[in-house]
């Protein structure tokens, strides 16, 4: 059983991986804290040897270092870490021989999503990512697509095929990230869904994505709670424990 | 037994149709003509009851007025009509009590499409269209898809949710036609495809149309020509012939 | 501004439609009810033009007579009706004059998902249905897999072209309900999910439609209350309103 | 430049495979044989370093054994070999140093799909297979589909979630392997599809590949002519050239 506390309880997140971790029977939840709290405190009292931390991004590279400071291992759900902070938490988690995730995204299927994609475009070089979310969502492309065709262009070989830029209406063909036209779909109904469709010789191959709810985070962060148990270094990214 | 002449019929499509109509057990092929020849008297000779043009664009205005006063119904494949030359032709074929159609397209699954789309935004006014061909077809967004919206934003009583604007990179909301957004997928491996995606309270519908090869317009072809027998009126668009 | 009661305004379903039509500008509420309530008193207290019966299957028939005799428009949400039962009930709103709805599916995308296949299945009659729910489904088909299969094989004037039935593994070929093979998928993570896959030559054409919460049944319920106050008799079937 | 041959070049594949090796420009095409052919004959005449055997299932076992005695490299197209017979070919390329594949599918798509739904079903464990290909064919669930199957029932390591198995309609759970799920979809207008649906917590991840033609296999075949020179084993399936 592995004892886990988490950061930021209350929020939204938090909440729903306070019941995940209830309901795994590898998992055993001892400790809740919050903003405000004494982090490093918490971690003693508890003796956890986890920390998920889902509190706000500013918090992220602060509470990574306390957590690996107190001796226990971080599982961080935010984003907005620059690249030399991750470095930094990284030598400091090897130096500690302490396992950690700093993760942008806890949705097993949106990684395994990213993973083959980024696989797939090694052999089929022609994609377009079309992502749809609701209306309320403020920013076009989405933060997963993005990510999707940036790994996208490091993993290809080959260019892809041209195509005419003709556009009778603009925007037609979509943003252009490297070489890879990403389309936004913003319709009521839809919670966040992605396809990355590839073309090639008389053949198309679609990947396909679709969350419903933060509760699909869920057994991401259990899966990390475990894993990072078996590490000596911290990760950044989801898919660097699923291998 | 429908007698049906084809105009155009050593083109890749007349050669189609000569094919369809042979293998249609309620149509006889009494004639085929071509660019030079005198279509007139071609109809004549044969005794034609129903002429498919599928000819160049330029000449369908023409061929038109040829057939109606040859006393033959037209069936006519090509494109580029403007809006006072059908109002002519069917003013002709009224006087003439002829049936007849002009239609953009002969796919009967491609009209479905159109037709349904239409009906659904009466009801469902969040929509988008995402086509996809393959990377050689100069324009985009295709025809099809530009009609498909115009359709849409016609029949649509309500107007759709507003959306944020904000594009991260330029183009990932598509091209705007009357409120309908528009996204063109060039990729190998496909021939032409559409989806139209309806979003309402959390539910969505999507109707998707996938055509592989110019003999799917034959049995829109086929169908016209026995539809135009029994009308006194000539149509614009195969929809008109289906219901 | 139209003035409706809900009947089984305690229920899950009820509950969601009470705030639905709060929410409509078109409507007023001006009264619930639940089993026990006598529901013809209620309506003449609340001087309701129109119910919504929630309730169990098992009452539906009783309401509908009350409701009708009370003078107010039914819109009746409850499967079972035996076809007998629902003649009867359309001759007493047609003697009274009043129109009202008995609906076995409320959501605007599920029925017109319906009706586009039954209008489709006239031009392509080669289609199968592909029906996906959660794990904790109980029987496959679904209800609304057989009713579409059923809608379709009326609605087609041509056989189906034959298949092959050498099964390596039974059940390969679906489930077949007038020669429309119908498969039910069950995985968690879906809520309801139909597909209606039809083939033509060389084109296909796909109808799907996506089911995420009871409340997509509520844009319907506000549809049907508006759309009796127009009629003057009993109609079984969303459809019969939407057009 | 690898030096090629193609055996069984008269065949629909094989002229094919002879058109694709002349246009890539790492391959170069040193001879063509046929059944009846002395294939070592052929080899020693062609100073061919790479066969490509796109003969019948029944002479695969047999021309292996000779390319390899030949000292070429094989690249076997045919299907049908027993466990045992792939077990003796793979000692023999051993002992002689040479690489080489027997591929059952040569689809980079399809194998990319296999490949990804065995990884899926890691963390997804709840899957169903749908395939769907043209009513002329003969046995359902196709053999792509079964291969899927056993490799997801492979990968597995936890079990499903248990479904009820209460069909109202016999068939409509589908054929059922090793617990999962296959749906056979028979329809025109469809060559070779697949979609590979995995549903987890609030989330669903679809794999899905369409193929037009058969000239899809043919950037596999390019692929694997090239990378047999750089291995001293016999491989069973492409997936194992594509790391």
């Amino acid at each position: 059983m592995v004892k886990v506390l988490v950061n930021g309880a209350k929020g939204r997140m938090g909440s729903e991986a306070v019941k995940a971790i209830n309901n795994d029977p590898e998992l055993t939840l001892v400790g809740e804290a919050d903003v405000g709290d004494d982090l490093a405190a918490s971690i003693a009292a508890s003796g956890a040897e986890v920390v998920v931390d889902l509190t706000a991004a500013s918090a992220g590279y602060n509470n990574t270092q306390i957590i690996l400071n107190a001796g226990a291992r971080p599982v961080i759900g935010t984003s907005g870490f620059q690249q030399q902070q991750v470095e930094e938490l990284q030598a400091l988690s090897a130096e500690k021989g302490l396992g950690g995730l700093i993760a942008p995204n806890f949705s097993v299927g949106a990684v395994l999503m990213m993973k083959f994609s980024a696989e797939a475009a090694k052999y089929l070089p022609d994609v377009e990512v079309i992502e749809a979310h609701s209306p309320q969502k403020e920013e076009s492309p989405s933060g997963t697509g993005v990510r999707t065709a940036e790994l996208i262009a490091a993993a290809r070989t080959q260019a892809p095929m041209p195509t005419s830029n003709k556009e009778l209406i603009p925007g037609a063909r979509g943003a252009n990230l490297k070489d890879v036209p990403l389309h936004s779909i913003r319709l009521p109904g839809v919670v966040a869904q992605q396809t990355v469709f590839f073309g090639g010789l008389s053949e198309t191959l679609k990947i396909e994505h679709n969350s419903q709810h933060r509760e699909s985070f869920m057994p991401g962060i259990c899966l990390a709670c475990k894993q990072v148990m078996t590490r000596q270094q911290l990760v950044y990214g989801l898919e660097h424990l699923m291998d």
